[in-house]
């Protein structure tokens, strides 16, 4: 049996979203047992009138907004819904919390209540990305601004263990994200970060471009939270901003309306990937537990995938190979 | 009659692209006077039986390679073709410079035989970029690798004239390219520009998110030169990926290849459009000097192209507006 426990209070769509797609997730997997932890007054309207057997309410009386300040929330708010559920996680209730409320507080929960794995010094996120050969992980995808190169090089590590245990790719070729090929290329963090992984135990390729990152060419992309971040939402926005230049060319030639339905079909299926909704969620490495962060705008589907996600990662142990890795190095 | 020195031998396909282009722009415009720098054993036979008057050949033995070291560079390889360019320009014989050589070579040669721009700490490149509403600029592209605050808010002002000037938009609005629209989210560069440009004199709507870049709601991107190297090549990257991808839903179809076709056309135009071919070259603003940066793949019609930018910059007299709105700040 898997124990999830959900916040049902994050994202823009909360509670509605959430309940209905952990009421999905519940009808699909008999193994697994919710734990849908929030305001219950706010809660019981979306749930079905027959409550599933696999879901418990566990009540929490405040809400932490997407732009309460992390470090506050965790001090003021001690009955929030992140909170509640990283106890029952800490408390050995639960195996795994999923959220998509605000993932600044999430990640200061995780640390407070959770901790680091031991080689850890900052947890990252972990983003599978769609390439022309496969997928990739691009690690820190958002949960660090200001990094270090030792940090660069522990998420380098984290996410080829991300990379074997979950994608299933063996010795992982990492590359670190720069602008310009040679080892000498870079800003201060990436040439330093370098020469790091250089002298490491890694598959580590060197540095790769932007242009690289889609080619699929390494399964492993380092770098630090800010521009990983950009990445993502860049990648995004393209992907949007491409279909509607494509539906200005079509407008402008009155042909082909079967072939712009495909291509915008391609494009769409893209920019879902990207979006994390395929996986509902990234997973926030390097803590004591699964973490399991969806996006502020998850709908039912992508907080059902994301409890497929997290029983996935249960199921790996992927914790326990991630400490493995971490003290080989 | 614009007057105008190209290095001859910077750039993947150099001297012969280069050459070609530059006889294609001297057939195209009769106000332009060419000055081609290079070493004339390798740039003869690429040249026209009958010289074109408008076209002067300046002998310089030696070429500086993509992965030299810039600084380097400029101390040993002193008869270098991007050095003479630079001297034609310092001595006032020519009113630009055009180069698709090493990109840090050329920047390095800039700052030392121009000079900066008063009020400038770092020179800057400006990319422009394609959105679905207009054209945005990007500045810093890829000259600054690390930054400070007040770097970013000189780029931000050059930014602004070059809008103004270039692309003729009265007020641009500028956003700062961060990880959250909250003036509060960032790292810590991006927090602290955020504090300075709010307080300053531009049109600053506030931070941006990368999936904004293409949306065409500022009319200038503000970031560090690492952060939008990395952008651009994703773009470029993305573009190219999504063709790739789209060719495979295609061919798991059987249809419509009319369709793909037009796809395809957009995608090629995107794609062509930001790997700097339609301007040929970005400017390196904040110098004493009209400085074009052409791609180092650049073909013979993007060199063609960066002579017909060089030209509209010194047209604009564009170093002398940004001298004026730099005393203004």
């Amino acid at each position: 049996m898997y124990q999830v426990a959900v916040d049902a209070m994050g994202g823009d769509f909360a509670p509605q979203a959430v309940v209905h797609g952990v009421i999905e997730a519940l009808n699909a997997w008999k193994d697994l047992h919710v734990f849908l932890v929030g305001v219950p007054e706010q809660i019981r309207p979306h749930l079905p009138r027959k409550m599933p057997s696999n879901l418990s309410l566990v009540p929490a009386s405040q809400i932490i907004g997407m732009n309460d300040p992390p470090i506050e929330a965790l001090r003021t708010k001690t009955d929030s819904s992140i909170r509640r559920a990283f106890e029952l996680l800490r408390q050995g209730q639960v195996q795994a919390v999923v959220s998509a409320g605000n993932s600044g507080a999430v990640l200061a929960h995780a640390l407070f209540l959770l901790g680091r794995l031991s080689g850890v010094s900052r947890p990252a996120i972990a983003t599978v990305l769609p390439t022309i050969k496969h997928h990739a992980v691009l690690i820190d995808s958002g949960a660090n601004v200001d990094c270090k190169p030792q940090h660069l090089v522990q998420f380098a590590t984290m996410g080829a263990v991300f990379s074997e245990q979950v994608l299933g790719f063996k010795h992982p070729r990492v590359g670190l994200l720069s602008i310009g090929e040679e080892g000498g290329k870079g800003n201060t963090l990436v040439k330093r970060t370098h020469k790091l992984l250089s002298e490491g135990p890694l598959n580590y390729v060197g540095n790769i471009e932007g242009r690289d990152i889609y080619k699929g060419e390494v399964e492993v992309i380092v770098c630090d939270g800010f521009v990983g971040n950009v990445c993502l939402k860049l990648s995004e926005g393209l992907a949007e901003a491409l279909m509607s230049m494509l539906a200005q060319e079509v407008l402008s030639q009155r042909l082909a309306k079967l072939g712009f339905m495909l291509a915008q079909r391609a494009l769409r299926k893209f920019k879902q990937r990207i979006d994390w909704r395929e996986r509902g969620g990234a997973p926030l490495l390097g803590i004591e537990g699964v973490v399991i962060i969806s996006h502020g705008r998850s709908d039912a589907r992508a907080i059902k995938n994301a409890l497929g996600t997290a029983k996935e990662f249960i199921k790996l142990d992927l914790v326990n190979k991630l400490k493995e890795a971490l003290q080989d190095t």
